[in-house]
Parts: structure tokens; C-alpha cells; sequence
């Protein structure tokens, strides 16, 4: 059977563009994608692609999620959302995984309303943090907030899970994000969530995993948190990332300022900054799995590129053929 | 009457050398310093330091808490350590401020012993992130877990009152930091917070700031969270700034591999690299205020640098000077 996996082709900043883009370059990947929106919007940007979108079907949806708030409400009355219709297909077994850059929180929401629970827990974002050798697993990263420590032990089994199959490190290493590195730190939740994970079996947990590992590169596969936690370090990784590449771009136009020789070496002197961005870009992950359902689900960054898109196709199908999405 | 600071001189991994040494650089500012330790030790570091040390006095202080666990539990026995020793100087009106850069949660539980309380709610620290222009004042960064909303609207009064009197700034803009920047986003304890901060009167509340605002410069004067992750960001940035310093490094050796004029451009190509350090250099900044409590109180990080010391004690000058420290 030939692996099909459906795309919102109208969520994120830059759609349909991107998403039809990242969908054009996939065609390498041997997976038929249904490109899930707007027919008309989407059939104007894959005419004169010829074989290119040989692997490509649409499937239309009237209207799309918005990036705000209110989008919960919208859902409730609007059932034909392109987001909606992408993840109905998986639920139909019409598709085996999914991927959108739209709204995360309505991602969330609609995913467990349609697909079915993997295990007992509640589902859980996830992503990998590219600053460490092997990069680091943390979830949660916004599916969830308020989280009990029960909560965290669940996300610690799936998190382990996915690491397992996806890199082939055996019993992978597990830590609790926390305020300092002994036993008894913490808040009540993170305390409480320690002496359960200590005592769990199946589970590899090394113990307190603090910030400045995180942020450094931690050692520890897999690092589990509350939702509202994860989705700030996440966030506030980009922006440092961001404010950091600018200094350094300030910088090397300061040191380059009257020199003879800069038009020569300007390129030169970009490479460091160019592959520093590479480094530490969310979008060589190609976005956050959505662990803890049945169906591969990537939840991609509302900014993502193309590249980002191609990349969480290329996931999702390494997910599926190690039977991750169940 | 001349301003007198007493320094916990055995705090830190590097003490101390560092506390000693910054002691010394600060004999240009006009105060007086109390060092607090090992008197044999600190004063075979000031012999011989003739007019640079003459702002410099020592109060012997036998035992030092050490950077783990048990610091909490030593405390109870031990009342000569060098921290509690310099906190009390400034509770008997010796000295007007103190800054350690010895065990943080030992450091916050002693001032909250015998310092007395300038307001009614808990005591907070906060501390400066560089990215943006003006720089964000975060806070709690450390001192407190379990936070109530209550307590945020604490956290915001005594921000808002330093950020006002350091800056000049009149009506500082505060912000709660969250998962999404619109009214109803985040868990019960920020959600709640939201509304209480919404309706407090004296606060310039804004509303919510997201993690990628608060890592690229947030255009908000005082960001408010609970300690844990407020903890958790600063040393997350902390380890990510190093990753990312790192990786420039690696990068702009290969760009220099095998080029015949590296030689002539290494210090060129270097420069950008020590120029963002600098940028995002928590030293620069000397250390979190502790905020709450009568006399001014700097907490280090625990590898401070002799010019952190320095800053921390022009800091607290500043402070002093202002009436900040009432």
C-alpha cells in the first residue's frame, strides 16, 4: 500500500504557497499527498507542474481556521474547515498521516476529537531541540497545560517510545525539566512528578534536566515538562535565536565597515552566520509530532517554509513505516 | 554617610578570588565594602593592594553553604556562615546592601529570615534580559515556585516601582509572560493572573507577552512569571547563547580553513563573536535584585566574574542612592 498523507494546504502565514511548494517537492518521496483547501487556489499553483504533481490529489474545503483566538468557537459551528477535512481524511483511514501549519491549539483540540487514543494518556506535543549531539526530545511543547504528574510520566512513555523507534537508541534517556538538579527541586507538580518517574518501570529517567542543559545541548534524549513551560522555552529559543543572529549580522558589518577588502570577503564572512542559522533551524525538524494518537500528526510552525513542509512529509513517512502512528 | 555593601567574599565557584577582586575594582565608586569569610584567605588577597583596597574591610565569617541540596538543611545549624553572616550587617543597619553569588535558594531564604519585608507580598527576583532596547526586567527568575495570581500582581507592583526609579521611565509597561498573547490563553494561574492584573490600578498592564517576544526583545518594560519558569528561560538562554557562540566559532574556523589570509583576518572574523557575547552578557548586568525586602540585595550567578561583582556592587549604588532599597 502506498503510504498517503494529507496536508492543510490553507493553515500557516505563507499558505497555500508554501504548503503546495513543500508538496511539489515531496513528489522524491514516493508518498501520494492530499493537498486539502481551497480546489481553486490550490489547482492554479500545481497546473504546468506536469510530473512534478504526479503524486498529488485535492480534496476541497470551503474555508480555513484563523491564527486567533477565536478559532475554538469557529470550529464548534464550521465543520469544513481545510484543517478539519485533512484530519477527517486520517480518521476514515483516507490518510495515514497529517500535517498543518495552522493554529496549533485547534490542531490539538480537532486531532482528539476525530482520532482515536494510542494509549491512556492524553496526547502530547513534542519537538527536537537541534543544539545537542544526539538533539534532545522535549515535550510537552503546548498540547496540554495544567498537567498532573501522572501527566508527565505519560508524556516521559510516549516520549521514550518515539525516540526509541525513531533513532534506534535503545532505552533512551529520560529527564525532568526543573529549577535545579537534586531530587526534592522543583514546584509541587515537578517534586511530585520526580518520585513517580523515579519509581516508574520501563522508563530510563536519569532524574532533573535544568534550563542551561536544555538550552546547551543536554545529553538526555528525552525531557518532559508541563505544556505552558515547553511552549515558552520553545518560543523564547526562537526569538534568542533570532536576536542573536542579528548581533552577530550588526557585528560583522561593524567589523567589515571601511575595509579595502570587504566587497571580496563579505561572503565569507556571512558563511558563519548562514550556517549557524542552519544549526539551530526549527525547520530542518520539519515540525512537532502530536504523540499519543493514532495517525502520524505534525503540527508545523504557522511560519513554516516549504522546506519545512517537505521535511515533516519526509517524518511522517518514516514514522508511518516504523508503525509510529499506532 | 558613606554607603557601605557587604559581599558573602566565599560565594561562588570562583571565591574568593572573584568577590576580592571585584571588591578591589570597585574603589572608584565610592563606597565602602565589607568582604565576609575566610579572613585568613581574604586578606592574603588584599595584601599588598596598598590605596585599592582602602575602602575594604573583613568580617571573618568561619563556614561557607555549599551550591547543593543540603545548603537548606546546613542552615539550620550553622548561623556563621558567610552569607547569613553578610546579610546580617545590613539587618542591623551596618551595611545598607549585600550581594552573594553564593546557593540562590539559600541566599533568598536567609534575606527572607532577617531582612524585613518592604511590602506585603513575597519577595521577588528579577533580573535584566539584554536582547531588546530598552532591556525587559524579568521577574520572579528564581525565588519563588507555586505562585498564586496574587502573587503576580505583587511581582508587577515591585517591578514596576524598580523598573520606574532605575530607568526614569515613568508608567513602565508590564507584561504577563504566556502562551499566546490574548486574553483567556494560558494555564489557570496566568489566566487568572490576567484578569486581576487587567483591573489593578497603578499598573500599566499590557497584556500577555509571548516566549518569542521575550527572547528577541520585547518592547515591554517588566515581564511578570512564576519562579520556576522564570528560572528555567534564564538559564535555558544561558546555555542556548553558549550553543550558539559555539557553533559561530566552528563555523567561522571552517570558513578560515585553508584560506591563505587567515592569519591576517583571524582577529576580524573573531570580532562579531566577542561583540554578540558581549551583547547578551548576564555579567554586564551584575546580578538579580531581590526585591521585596529593606536594603538593596544582589543575587550572582554562581560564576560570576570579577565585573559581575563590580556591576552588581555599582548596582546596588544606584540603588541605595534612589531609596530603592526601602
Amino acid at each position: 500500500m502506498t503510504l498517503t498523507i494529507a496536508l492543510d494546504a490553507m493553515g500557516g502565514d505563507n499558505a497555500p504557497d508554501t504548503v503546495v511548494r513543500g508538496a511539489l517537492n515531496a513528489h522524491s518521496l514516493g508518498v501520494e499527498i492530499i493537498l486539502v483547501g481551497d480546489e481553486t487556489e490550490i489547482k492554479s499553483r500545481l497546473d504546468g507542474q506536469g510530473a512534478k504533481a504526479h503524486h498529488i490529489s485535492v480534496v476541497h474545503a470551503p474555508t480555513v481556521i484563523g491564527m486567533g483566538d477565536k478559532a475554538l468557537v469557529a470550529l464548534r459551528k464550521d465543520k469544513e474547515t481545510s484543517m478539519e477535512v485533512s484530519i477527517r481524511l486520517v480518521a476514515e483511514g483516507k490518510a495515514q498521516g497529517i500535517a498543518t501549519a495552522g493554529n496549533s491549539g485547534a490542531a490539538v483540540v480537532l486531532a482528539s476529537r476525530h482520532l482515536k487514543r494510542a494509549g491512556l494518556g492524553r496526547p502530547v506535543l513534542g519537538t527536537f531541540l537541534p543544539m545537542g549531539h544526539p538533539p534532545a526530545f522535549l515535550l510537552d511543547v503546548g498540547a496540554n497545560t495544567d498537567t498532573t504528574p501522572a501527566d508527565l510520566v505519560g508524556f516521559a512513555h510516549l516520549g521514550s517510545a518515539f525516540y526509541e523507534n525513531w533513532s534506534g537508541e535503545a532505552n533512551p534517556k529520560v529527564g525532568l525539566l526543573n529549577i535545579g538538579g537534586e531530587k526534592g527541586k522543583g514546584d509541587k507538580i515537578t517534586r511530585e512528578a520526580y518520585n513517580l518517574l523515579a519509581q516508574e518501570e520501563g522508563l530510563n529517567f536519569v532524574g532533573n534536566v535544568e534550563g542551561r542543559a536544555l538550552g546547551g545541548g543536554v545529553g538526555v534524549h528525552v525531557v518532559v515538562c508541563d505544556g505552558f513551560v515547553g511552549n515558552i522555552i520553545l518560543k523564547f529559543a526562537e526569538g534568542f535565536g533570532s536576536a542573536m543572529l542579528r548581533f552577530f549580522g550588526i557585528e560583522t558589518r561593524e567589523a567589515l565597515a571601511g575595509k579595502w577588502w570587504a566587497p571580496w570577503l563579505k561572503g565569507t564572512f556571512n558563511a558563519p552566520i548562514l550556517a549557524t542559522r542552519k544549526r539551530v533551524d526549527y525547520a530542518e525538524y520539519g515540525g512537532a509530532p502530536l504523540l499519543g494518537l493514532t495517525g502520524a500528526f505534525f503540527i508545523c510552525h504557522g511560519s513554516s517554509s516549504a522546506k519545512a513542509i517537505f521535511h515533516a512529509v519526509r517524518r511522517m513517512k518514516i514514522m508511518v513505516e516504523r508503525g509510529l502512528h499506532e
